[in-house]
């Protein structure tokens, strides 16, 4: 893909070179001779990425990068330091203030381009969502906009692949200090096997493994849907920097060079774990926008909407089986004089318990939803119709016999319920009339006198009935 | 990336030629001799690619793409014909069956893993989106699960960006049957221009521009954020397959090769227009999520949520901006006997034409939420208190003067509401303060006998204040 790029460095020529380099494979290159005018570029330009020069006068690279991750405008752009230092102290230092990874001068053309094609890619496939959390975020659908600094990088389950027995051992031990898991095999098969039984964040593997390629395995675990996601670190030799690009190219995220240094190993550990868990993050903001298109915002109970899709698959499954379906229509007694009584907040706190009444008296697979205002609906599919009797008595119990907690006065509201039932077998009608059924029982059960359960055909039902084949209700 | 891809001929040297190839880049391959077995894989392996052979005994390639295309399941997958023919209309033909692309036999290696990488990373960013579409469609949040061939490939805006006069000419004659615009400019710096004031849904570049680098122009249209999502299909010589191969890593779609034939252009161009108009659709199932999050699916309009969440940042606009803000609480007189006499469908017809001539008589900008059953919540920024009064009064005879319609009976309803209403200045109190205000204002009109309108401190207005400042309402 093709990016814009932002090259800082205070020395021209070296600018120019990277300029050259990179204008060379078709980048777009911007470039900046100071740490303010970089951040002044980032801010205003929003390139795909930045090389960044450490040693600058005036701010360093470190601040500046650290000031580009701290911005939740920027913290989104990779950042690549560029550096003849090569004491890893400052390499950690990098990596710590936020920094994608580390380049040494004089720059690997190799290693400076697989580095950059790598992370553009992990940029692009990032954006899209990134922007539409932004939106959710605005729109309040999710709390605030959250960025990759911000994510845990602890308490990770990490899978390393190394046949060398003491580099495996001196690796699990450092991570474990970070770490929940850190699980560690010697060769590919026994890795594709444990991938299949546990969630690593991330894997570790080394290119070195005797009697096996290292880079096939990556391959493997970046084409199997399971693991592809998962971000990969390679561990390799200096002088195999031509396997490393491949692997970059197949997908790996980051790799490292033995000597393994354990602070680095550290810091490239959290690097990764953060933007796996910020990716996620992004991800599940689509998930949260889902659920809230499906659920009342009051009760968390599911809404109309719902109801109305997933009642007829509901009825489709129940002919299937042969099963028999109740339709409750449940209504709050007098509940708008709550309301002019005691104030809305009373009336929603009124509503909230109600519905979490309704849930712990139902099974996990009954569907209960808010219809709006008092109403709602609870769905019981696969019930015989002696027991839909039990649990709609059960119910009216579980509001009437304990009193709704207000926060506006010390005493608790007496509140009770009334609910129409109807049963649909097998050879029943469409939704739309079961719906409208139960809604009559509701209709003759508020006639009736309220705080009672009226089922269709059998009537108006008789409380003592069931008595004591109804359990306790828990508050 | 790393991808697994299945590779289909009938004859073994073929399949062992590719899988060397391709296993050599570390893809994971999967092989199958017939269309048949080819059918199978698919859809038992779902792999990231069919390599497809044209000529097979049996079921051929045409035939097995169209069926890998045709099914929701297997649609997504990229298919690359591969033939030993090289007339135009067999290319043809397997586009239109849905092929991604066509290689000739003998393969050249550079084209094919240009090709292959380049639709691998397509169908990477398109994974994601397609499979919470997916769950999206499941849960009934979109109608249904979408695939690339039900696309329109019409219509489009595209620009052709080629210097050769009469080349242009050709191709824009020849688009022009399919497509809304098809604009021609003979260079880069002009299409730059271009694609600033236009939506193009394609570009097409020639390689072949005097006096400037077509690739160049691709790079800086797939590097600038308003033109990186646009298909770009390049227009090369044979023997410029160098740079395709570098056109495609930049990030462009497909290529053609002089002289261009009238019917692959069209086909190619109509499966790119396709493509990225499915993936904007995956991309609008989130936006539908969102909106559903912050929607009453009854009504259509904003829930209590949204208002919630907005209210706040009206409110600290308004004291910035030191003006006032109205909050006006709406209900319906006497609904619950709607509901009771007419049923549920009656009632719920009434509250979507309440909520249309809510809308009607306020301003886009003006917030109008259902806060559940028969209650709404109007907040209007930046009005005087006359005008607030003006407009409340106007609401109440929208809804009082017209009767509304109901399908269960001929003759309308005759229906009222009450409104209550506070005004926010700007040394006002907190938003909850001002809706219980508005909501006391609201109980006392209920008690002055419905149908009129009670504001704070003013108390209730007398219709008579209002004759003739109202504007007719239309419905």
């Amino acid at each position: 893909m093709s990016a814009r790029i932002l090259v800082v460095d205070d020395i021209l020529p070296n600018v120019k070179l990277l300029e050259a380099k990179l204008t060379h494979e078709y980048y777009e290159v911007l470039t900046a001779m100071s740490g303010q005018e970089a951040l002044d570029k980032v801010e205003a330009e929003s390139p795909d990425m930045v090389l960044l020069d450490v040693m600058m006068p005036g701010m360093d690279g470190f601040e500046v990068c650290s000031r580009i991750k701290q911005n939740p405008a920027t913290a989104h752009i990779p950042v690549v330091m560029v550096t003849a230092l090569t004491d890893s102290q400052d390499k950690v230092r990098g990596l710590e203030s936020g920094a994608d990874d580390f380049l040494s001068k004089p720059i690997n053309d190799t290693a400076l381009m697989a580095r950059v094609r790598s992370l553009v890619r992990l940029k692009m496939s990032t954006d899209e969502w990134r922007v539409r959390e932004n939106t959710a975020s605005q729109l309040g659908v999710v709390e605030e906009t959250s960025t990759v600094l911000a994510q845990s990088a602890e308490k990770a389950n990490v899978l390393i692949i190394e046949d060398q027995e003491f580099e495996l051992k001196k690796m699990r031990e450092t991570l474990s200090a970070d770490h929940d898991t850190v699980m560690g095999v010697s060769s590919g098969s026994e890795a594709i096997e444990l991938v299949k039984q546990h969630d690593f964040e991330l894997l570790i593997v080394s290119l070195n493994l005797k009697g096996e390629d290292g880079l096939r395995l990556c391959s493997h675990l970046k084409s199997n849907e399971r693991t592809r996601s998962i971000p990969l670190v390679m561990v390799a030799s200096s002088d195999d920097m031509d396997r490393i690009a491949h692997g970059l190219e197949i997908g790996a995220h980051d790799y490292m060079m033995r000597p393994i240094e354990r602070n680095e190993l550290l810091a490239r550990v959290r690097t990764q774990i953060r933007r796996k868990r910020f990716q996620e993050k992004l991800r599940a903001t689509y998930e949260i926008s889902l659920s809230m298109a499906l659920t009342d915002s009051l009760t968390g109970l599911y809404n109309r909407r719902y109801l109305e899709v997933h009642l007829e698959k509901l009825l489709e499954k129940n002919i299937e089986t042969k099963k028999t379906l109740a339709v409750l229509m449940i209504d709050i007694d007098h509940f708008k004089s709550v309301n002019d009584t005691y104030g809305h907040k009373a009336g929603d706190e009124v509503l909230k318990v109600f519905a979490e009444r309704l849930k712990d008296n139902l099974r996990s697979f009954d569907l209960v939803s808010r219809l709006g205002g008092e109403e709602f609906v609870a769905i019981l599919p696969d019930v015989s119709e002696e027991r839909a009797h039990m649990v709609s008595e059960r119910l009216r119990r579980a509001i009437a016999d304990t009193p709704f907690p207000v926060s506006v006065q010390p005493e608790p509201l007496e509140i009770t319920t009334s609910i129409g039932a109807a049963l649909i077998s097998q050879d029943a009608d469409s939704v739309h009339a079961a719906l409208e059924r139960a809604d009559k029982m509701l209709y003759d059960a508020k006639e009736g006198g309220r705080n009672c359960v009226v089922f269709e055909e059998k009537g108006k039902l008789d409380p003592e009935e069931f008595k004591g084949q109804i359990r306790p209700v828990i508050n």
